[in-house]
């Protein structure tokens, strides 16, 4: 098990890691408990298990990409992904960006979702990031005093074309 | 050269290819020449040249990415950089990222960015993505208006940090 970080967060300890295929019905279960992605994600068909199964064989095979999930006693409390994306801007900096960010609602309110972006933050600065980024549906409002907390200012337009 | 298309623009072709290293000094000059990008880039140190050398390396090398630049006649006339995020959400999505367009002074009014777009997009499909996403900064309106026309919709906050 490639162990991230131990969270203390109460009476359980929480552990990060890098998220393993045995993990992928779990985590598409927490993408299709949230209030966007019920319509979009989920495991219906085995096409719908293979696609979910190439993409984790990506993200996995390439140490520019991190599938975290917390693991909480038996259960995946949070999952996010973390990805390095090299640029030439602002003096050829290394960026951070942080996909896919969901807590499980069982868990939620004990601080999991701050603990693993200070793991992320943590990880991005390890890396020489000058930056970490993301994107957040501006029918969130939770989650952008969440990120407003944690220092991210709003300065851009999260811009999205569906293909 | 490796050649991504030819643009017809008017009385000079244009052409998309992939930037080289000779190229790196021109493509600064670009960002340098941002409103934004002035005080983020520029090449005045033995450091700063360094820096941007091993950034276009990691660009470079990875097939993840494909650092463009638009060539008229000896200008190097327009910049972006395309890159291809694989993740779990939206089952699987592949999804590709612009980051870092700039179309020079001399050369805007003539569709060019709309034609540089209109490949990166076209190159999304080829490569099987469901999404092209971007964030631009809140003080260009009219990046954004140029984006609508595109058809992206600015459905998210984009949230950077600072490290």
């Amino acid at each position: 098990m490639d162990v991230l970080a131990t969270l203390d967060l109460g009476p359980a300890p929480v552990t990060l890691r890098r998220a393993v295929s045995d993990d992928l019905t779990a985590i598409v279960g927490l993408l299709a408990a949230d209030e966007l992605g019920v319509t979009r994600d989920g495991i219906s068909t085995a096409g719908d298990l293979l696609a979910y199964q190439r993409a984790f064989e990506a993200i996995d095979s390439d140490p520019a990409h991190i599938l975290v999930v917390a693991q909480a006693g038996e259960d995946v409390a949070g999952t996010m992904q973390l990805s390095f994306i090299p640029g030439l801007a602002r003096r050829g900096a290394l960026r951070a960006q942080i996909e896919a960010v969901h807590v499980h609602h069982a868990y939620r309110g004990r601080g999991l979702g701050g603990a693993m972006f200070a793991w992320a933050i943590g990880e991005a600065k390890r890396r020489g990031c000058a930056l970490v980024q993301l994107t957040s549906d501006k029918s969130r409002p939770d989650a952008h005093r969440f990120y407003h907390r944690l220092g991210f200012i709003a300065s851009h337009e999260g811009l999205k074309l569906a293909l």
